[in-house]
């Protein structure tokens, strides 16, 4: 459950609630570093959160999607959001 | 916000939302140690989550409750409840 408190989880999350992304498209839509975002894909994959499957393509294709048990968080991830842009946009102007 | 995934703040902040508390009050409700949850308390003050009322008694007497802030996370709370419910459960069966 630490997983979801950690920097950028809650973002990939939601990225990939609008479907299946390879690494690249992941790493365009978020000001994260590669590093950092493969692992922590990793973690999410190890968590059953996330999925990587790979296409036999040349090149070959990696895509990353989220697995039932992910997908199930969108509740949580679109709260989450719904409160920080009320608290975390009032904290910044006050 | 990666103060959310820290582990027992969760816990913490659902226990509260059943009203303000005493130290003792929550201590006892939680398997945590005194040192760790008085720092939890601390990290949830600092980011006006918790707030932390002293009562003059003998002897003196001190309460934490929700701010409005913390109470707003009610909903994040429930549905990773919701969700740990269904997919934590599963996990550990499987």
């Amino acid at each position: 459950m630490q997983l979801l408190g950690k920097r950028w989880t809650g973002l990939i999350l939601y990225q990939l609630l609008s479907g299946p992304q390879r690494f690249s498209e992941i790493e365009s839509a978020l000001p994260i570093s590669g590093r950092l975002l493969s692992e922590r894909l990793k973690d999410l994959e190890k968590e059953g959160l996330v999925n990587r499957q790979v296409y036999p393509d040349v090149p070959v294709r990696v895509e990353y999607s989220l697995t039932e048990k992910g997908k199930a968080l969108e509740p949580v991830i679109k709260e989450i959001q719904l409160w920080a842009d009320q608290w975390i946009e009032f904290d910044n102007k006050a």
